[in-house]
């Protein structure tokens, strides 16, 4: 413990996935004072057909691409 | 999206839940390029009964008050 | 099967709940076409200071009473 | 927020799926008060190598096709 | 990891969560071939007024004490 | 209910699942007092890219094939 989750639009690429692990893992464990070898964070990659937003798929709401994010459509900036 | 869910060890004023807020949704929408508005997270307060590690209660494992963080017991840099 | 978990701003009533819970799960039996019997639904209710939404806590955003829901401040018909 | 979760047995179509987000935000904006835009849904498909019912796994349960829905078979009525 | 989340209904005492950790915990390192200290547990105590099955509040269902376990009513054995 | 959900590294065997589902299932009723069909589990099975540790990814800590379980390195038996 401390244990995140964190449930995204798939399309996230390791990088990514690198660089995010690290940084909510170093802010956790300095906000909370916990070593960093305590916390864990499971990635959950969320296909546009499984993610509703106000009552619409994501693979209707926002077609195209598996992944909006920088896009640099202003509804993703908002909305995803 | 992206939703983030945190299991902490119970005990943390809402200070540090204000500060834990705004740096994982800063470091999220830095890392993954949506807007911070898209952040939402959600802190799951555990309570020492209902935390195991190592097959032994949180409660039995580091008796004492609510919550270890910040203790200085180096067992708890690493364990909690 | 299916298992449903709805995480909601704390303050509803169990009026709320017992519709609620037999609304969804109407639903999902007749969208999924299992029965009635094999739909359960954990609701969690999640307190203002637990929640953060764009970086920031509801406890913060949205001072006064525990739910905003039903205020009649279009702000919580969409943010909430 | 309302953030709901539902884990489903793999196998729905994307109208199914469609039609159960359009549902469930619908009843729960009703319920509660708050606004459609509010509402975020994920499914997660659940393999039946990944279900266990009663100590068994589905896939050994409910042999056959990937996905029981609409089979007809009583069993599924109650079970899934 | 392993990572375990077990929802309950509310009314366990700390001597059976301690069992109840200590047993999946063995089991679960047993199994998969990890260590024990690899396996953490979080209990959630799910109130009857929180509790959907089959569309019906448990608190409606199964009306009374907090907690039915243990109570020898033979539909507990099956339904809870 | 109970209902239990364990995420685990990818790379486990149906066998592996299959024995882990009957002892989960088995313990949980024991101790509980509840019948075995009240139980049911759900297997989350985690790839390496997606599980962070200590704020480093299992693909970078444990370089190698999908899954480390059983592979006799004494590091897997405490970490993973």
């Amino acid at each position: 413990m401390p244990w995140i989750t964190v449930q995204l639009l798939a399309g996230r690429t390791v990088e990514q996935k690198k660089e995010l692990v690290a940084a909510l893992t170093r802010e956790t464990s300095r906000v909370c004072g916990c070593g960093t070898d305590a916390v864990q964070i499971v990635i959950e990659d969320v296909q546009k057909d499984n993610w509703g937003i106000g009552g619409i798929l994501a693979s209707e709401k926002f077609p195209g691409p598996p992944s909006p994010y920088g896009s640099g459509d202003p509804r993703f900036k908002t909305q995803t």
